[in-house]
This record gives C-alpha cells, structure tokens and sequence, in this order.
C-alpha cells in the first residue's frame, strides 16, 4: 500500500492541515488587498496612481510604507518563511511513517501556532508574545525535518 | 493503483503546471539579474560596488532602489506569494480525485493567469487590469484548498 | 510499485536533499533572530520597542535598517525564491524516474550550491563568487523542470 491514499488517516491529516495552512497564506494577499483599499495607502507600483474603480483619488504619498499596510506584508512573508517548509517536510514525514499520534498532534500544533501568531501578529502584541507561536512553529518543523533527514538515513 | 504515478492523467497535468510555474519562478530571478546587469542598478549589497566583470563602473547610487529592477522584485514576490501554495495543494487536489476536466482546467486556468499576470505587471498596466489575473488565480487556489478539505473532512 | 515509497532510492535521496534544505530555511529565520537580538537593531515593527526581556534598552533607531540583520533577510529571501521550488520539481523528478545517478547527484550539487551560497552570501564575498552557486542551483532546478515537463509531455 502506498503512504499517500487516502486511506492512509496521516495523509488525510496532512491533507487537512495543508488545506487551512494554504488558505491562510492565500487570505493573507486578500487582508492586504483590503487594507490597501481601505487606507488607500501602501501602493508599490507608479500606476497604481492613475485614477480608476479601485483609486478614486490618488496622490503620490500613495506610494508611501504604510504600517497598516506593511503589517500584513509582514504577516505574509513571516508565512512564506515557514509554511512551505512546513508543506514539504509534511508531506515527507507521512512517508517516513511516525506514530499517527504524533504526526497529527504535531501537524495539528503547527496550524494552530500559525493561526495564533497571525492574531497576535495583526493585533500588534509585543515582542514576546509573537516570538511564542513562531517559535513552536518553527520548532515543530526543525524537528519533522531532523527525524526525516534520520530515518532517511538509517532506517529504510 | 496510487493517483500519483505517470498512469494517472491527472497527476500528468499537475506535473506539467507544476513544470511550467516552477520555470515560472526560475525565470524571474534571471530577469532581475538581467535587470540589474543592464541599467547598472538596483544592487542590495555593499559588496555588489567592488569593480568587477559584473559591475565595471561601480557607484554608490547603485545601491538605490530601482523601479526597473524592483518591478521584477515585486513580480516575483507576487509569484512567490501564489505559487508554492499552488504548488502544494494542486498534488493534494490530485490525491481526493476530482473529475479530470475539472482538475486540468483549473490548473490550465491558474497557469495561465500566472503568466499573463507578469505581463501584465512587466509592462505596467493599470491596477486594475493587473488584478484580475491576480484574482482568477488566488480564487483558484483558494477552491482546490477548500475542495481539498472537504473531500478529507467529509468524504473519504 | 509507487515511486513514493522509501524503497525507492531516489525518494530517498529527495528525503534526505528536502530535509536539509528545510533545515537551511528554518536556520536562517534563527540566523535573523540571533543578529536582531545580539546587535539590538534591524526591528520592524513598532510594538518591538516594548521594553522587555527580549530589547531592555529600546530606542527609536532599532527600527532603523541594519545590514548586519538584513543580509540575513536577504540571504532568507533568496532561499525562497529558489528552495521552495526545489522542494516541488524534485518530488516531480523522482515521479518521472530519471537514472539514479542523475537524479542524487542533481540533488546533492543542488544542496551543496545552496549551503555554499549561504557561506558567501554570509561573508560577504564579491558579487561574482556568490553569483557561482546561485548559477548551479537555479540551473538545476531548471533542468530538472525542463525534464518533468519533456517527460509529462511526451514520454508516458
């Protein structure tokens, strides 16, 4: 039989924790999106200043860092540097077998990290407090790539 | 049989989506290269200002943002916020089997805003016109996801 | 036999390069954590001046750009405009059997030109020193991209 069926419940718990993982990073574009339009700050491009549906009326200050806006490009890279790391040594730890126990609690604790750091995140907690879920995040992901990277090596 | 094997037409059509954006990907990077190499600007490092094959003229301005070489920054940025994310639940899309002609047009579809969404922002056209193969491919990955976690909530 | 098996050799060699390159991914975020900390700059966000355990002496200028922290961020940025490709291609490539010795050894030389662009990239060596390894990984990718697609396309 092979790990990625559907009938494998790893894999189905993979399957799950990915799909939310993707919606989150995808939802994040559309956050910024709104607090672009929202604001009407935070442009990047010289032509987002020609007047227009999504710009009734632009200025060149427009173009300006705007933290509101900043911060959900913050938030985005922040996913980008972590989720699909996450989706690929996912998808690897299935292969490799580990307690299904185990697989999903760390997926699960992964996705809830994520979506935790995103909230403290966006509302701007402090330093410390952010630092937690990234922090868990990060660790669960070290650890799926180290016990790959082992059984890889030594018990196939 | 597993659904990821050549046998499968499904997979084969992932695979080629997957092909064409991850050249997609490749490809940006060598046009800022490009981009950098031709105007002479747009360097990040310091070191970038040693004379050199790469930079005979070196100048400080030269660490100064360049729009000609940022747009190709922001492109692939952009890309780099889409496309992994496809990426990953489009193998995923595969493994709950949807009807074939569902899966290869949506992932025909997403490939083709991709590439028609870097024209469109290589060559500047307004904000609008930019958004709409921005949005054609987020609301696509944005369905293969939720498709995929109903099918492994609900239907396996 | 499915080609996602942990008998099969090459899936093993692709589980061992992903792992390490998830590891490199994940490292650099600490990387950057470890440069903020010890310089005490390079913050991005305005709650990151709380006074607190992880910035005792806060002042306005740690939010001031650092090139000492965003190398880092650079170096982290550039991981993900090429690993997370890497990761997608390589599983593909393994589906598409190619021979043994072509498929570990692009792996491994793609591993090692990512380990060696971060040592460069870190030591602020000259621009064409760290162009070379970059060159090697992102033609690797390429080629491997090229080959899934030729192999999708025709050879099934």
């Amino acid at each position: 039989m092979t790990v990625y069926s559907m009938e494998n419940p790893l894999f189905v718990a993979y399957a799950i924790a990915a799909a939310i993982m993707v919606l989150k990073i995808m939802g994040q574009g559309w956050v910024t999106v709104y607090r672009m339009t929202k604001s009407e700050a935070g442009l990047l491009n010289p032509e987002d200043l020609l007047p227009g549906p999504a710009n009734r009326n632009p200025h060149p200050a427009q173009l300006e860092p705007s933290d509101y806006v900043e911060r959900s490009r913050r938030i985005h890279r922040n996913d980008l540097e972590n989720i699909p790391a996450f989706l690929a040594i996912g998808l690897l730890f299935v292969a490799v077998e580990p307690p299904f126990w185990l697989g999903s609690a760390l997926m699960t604790i992964f996705v809830a990290a994520r979506l935790v750091h995103t909230v403290v995140y966006t509302t701007g907690q402090r330093h410390e407090v952010r630092a937690t879920p990234y922090t868990i995040g990060s660790v669960i992901v070290i650890f799926m790539a180290a016990y790959v990277l082992v059984a890889a090596l030594f018990f196939r």
